[in-house]
């Protein structure tokens, strides 16, 4: 396993731009599949869901009604998964839920002296798709992650789809969308259910926001259907960058590294770190844990293609390239990692100190786990409840105050040549209209 | 002029579903003359900019420098638009500002009973590209209404660009920048503009997220470029829903909508009332009006095409029309404004009794004039400061914290089959690492 060392020299940030770039063009040819695909479920309905989900997950069902899992296998899976599994998953409930209560945008008004207000009024979303990948990829944990922070904004209606490749549904999904109270729950998938979920079919109503990881069928289908509902952001592959000083043990930073090398040959996995010591320590028990991963194929594959060794001459040199990275999650293995943190601009969560490690926050810290990847960090925030409530404005002006408005109000319509708006200012200017 | 009039059955809404839909489809034939505009900027850079620019808006330059405003220019234009404009500008900067100020996020934590740590960190985006539209449609009301959020949220470099066809300036744009600090200023236009700010070329760096409307080439670039950087939302046609019980005068309630239906004819403005007497004065003010208005011709076409006139029994059934419909700006021109609105759980912007009407919210209320359109209120906000600013997810564990929460994060990760997880969990287990 060849890991790249790289050196980094602060006048030429474009090294650690390369490093890191990634670019999801899938081509003209699954648009147009996927174009197709949402073009059949409009036109033919529950028809077109049916056919596909016989061609593409080798399930045969002669109704959508038969692909709806009801609330007694919900049940039975949740009591079949295990006291042990039961309890960590009520515990990342709970704790996720916690943190998702905090988030919650609340109405506000400014109140002006003559009895104006101007407030900002919040209301859940209706209605909110939640995609689950089948096959390897269907984690309960994702489930937990996208379902609570919209239960937690009051969302009512909650529909999830994930497909069922040969009809075979995974137990641990089950119990978490059980858990989370999903109020209906399709074994579609693909662009298929994408499809279904923005504009609805004679036996799903549509939703208003579909968020939830998937292939490049489904982040495809997510993106034709944004503006006749709302998406969550477009993942890519994930990211994690560590800062170390060489005060952790050389095996907890390997071990995550690994853990987020071995989501896919595409993750990265960076060091970063005072240390060239410490790094070369790194470095060799990543290479002596190698043999005893499961997954090592994919570890080996995305830690030579992508992961990388970054040497810095101190820690001010470290911040500066996660802000140049802007990496999915930070981990701050270091001492004084809380004063690190707040130096740090761009990252989608930061772990700090060499307790809080990655896996604990993908599954039970509390903080989501869906996070902004490939440097979206500089621009977008994790997953929360306020991505499920949303803003009006409120404007109450009195007649005093709408009759000093209007004056500027009228002026400035007239420099953008929209006399109509001009009009409807001035008859709110009292004595003049 | 004749709008139709409709009489509302609670049981058929998908005839008021028919009345607002509205598809942004503009084919392959935009999508590939953007996608080539937006490869040109990449490969060939400035040349790119010079070259579109002469091409397209007439403007003919050497280069890209030549295409920077310059802050003598800004100056010059703030202090040539008068007293009058000067001071309605500086007016609305002032309550755009105060209510922005207000809608700041701000960090917080929540600090466990052993000192574990998780939170939230607030960030300004670093870098934002206004675009505003040239010619007709170039506004200066548009540059505060964008500019000042993201200054409030403390992005330190606003790009704007907008196209000066001929090489002509507005003046007041340039004023509205001057006022609001816009640090650079291109006069560049269309696809060519999004994608420089999308990917930078030799004189403009690349920027984080680009905000401000545009015709379909900027629309389209704007989506082809969104994952690269973040945009805010597709901005469709303009609509105003007036519930009226007859209380105000008829004439407000014309002049209101036809300051929606001057703007555009795909506009669409929309009078819900509970009295047919006035939905016919309304109609008849109209009419009388109608001559006067210089915009006459777009009006007739938008009130013509796309306006209507709704029939309800009672003011609950307003509201449910009012959720139907999901309006941008919904006027609520009636008696017990306040208690209604409070009721309605779909509109961009709410404009609170018979004085509150939209032209003031267009130009000097305070809150965001940017709202979503054409439906997407049922789940999109008003452009916000909020929209300039980004959260990252704080997560300190202390080492019993850890030990804990390990032993579950543990067991999740097996049955999700991710070992590398569970052994990076493991090892913060206490006594068995």
């Amino acid at each position: 396993m060849n890991i790249r060392k790289i050196k980094f020299q602060p006048k030429k940030p474009d090294e650690i731009s390369r490093l890191v770039a990634w670019e999801s063009d899938y081509g003209q040819e699954v648009e147009q599949v996927v174009k197709d695909i949402i073009g059949s479920v409009r036109h033919m309905g529950d028809k077109a869901l049916v056919d596909y989900t016989e061609k593409l997950d080798r399930h045969l069902v002669n109704d959508v009604k038969q692909l709806r899992v009801s609330q007694e296998q919900l049940v039975e899976a949740w009591e079949s998964i295990g006291d042990e599994v039961r309890k960590a998953l009520q515990l990342a409930k709970n704790r996720i839920s916690e943190y998702a209560e905090r988030q919650k945008i609340t109405n506000w008004q400014l109140t002006e002296a003559d009895g104006s207000i101007m407030g900002q009024k919040i209301t859940p979303l209706d209605s909110v798709g939640l995609y689950v990948p089948g096959g390897q990829a269907a984690y309960p944990s994702s489930v937990l992650m996208n379902a609570i922070p919209a239960k937690v904004a009051g969302v009512s209606r909650l529909v999830m789809t994930s497909p069922a490749m040969d009809g075979e549904l995974n137990q641990y999904v089950l119990a978490a969308a059980f858990l989370c109270e999903v109020d209906e729950y399709y074994t579609i998938g693909g662009a298929q259910a994408i499809a279904a979920l923005a504009y609805g079919t004679e036996s799903i109503s549509p939703v208003d926001k579909i968020v939830g990881p998937g292939n490049i069928f489904v982040a495809t289908a997510k993106r034709q259907v944004f503006g006749q509902v709302d998406i969550d952001m477009m993942a890519g592959p994930s990211e994690i960058a560590i800062i170390g000083d060489g005060s952790a043990p050389a095996k907890w930073a390997a071990a995550d590294l690994f853990s987020q090398a071995e989501h896919d040959v595409n993750a990265q996995a960076i060091l970063i770190t005072t240390s060239e010591a410490y790094a070369n320590e790194v470095v060799e028990a990543m290479r002596s844990m190698l043999n005893d991963m499961p997954r090592r194929e994919i570890i080996e594959q995305s830690m030579t293609e992508r992961g990388a060794v970054i040497l810095v001459d101190d820690i001010e040199q470290a911040v500066a390239v996660v802000d140049l990275i802007a990496p999915e999650h930070l981990e701050i293995l270091t001492e004084n990692a809380m004063d690190i943190a707040q130096r740090v601009k761009h990252a989608g969560a930061i772990f700090v100190g060499p307790y809080s490690c990655e896996a604990l926050g993908d599954y039970v810290a509390g903080p989501n786990h869906v996070l902004p990847t490939s440097g979206t960090a500089r621009f977008s925030s994790p997953l929360g409840v306020y991505d499920f409530q949303k803003r009006s404005s409120l404007i109450y002006c009195t007649a005093d105050k709408a009759s000093e408005l209007a004056k500027s109000a009228k002026r400035l319509a007239e420099t953008e040549g929209l006399p109509a708006h001009a009009l409807s200012a001035q008859l709110r200017i009292q004595f003049e209209s």
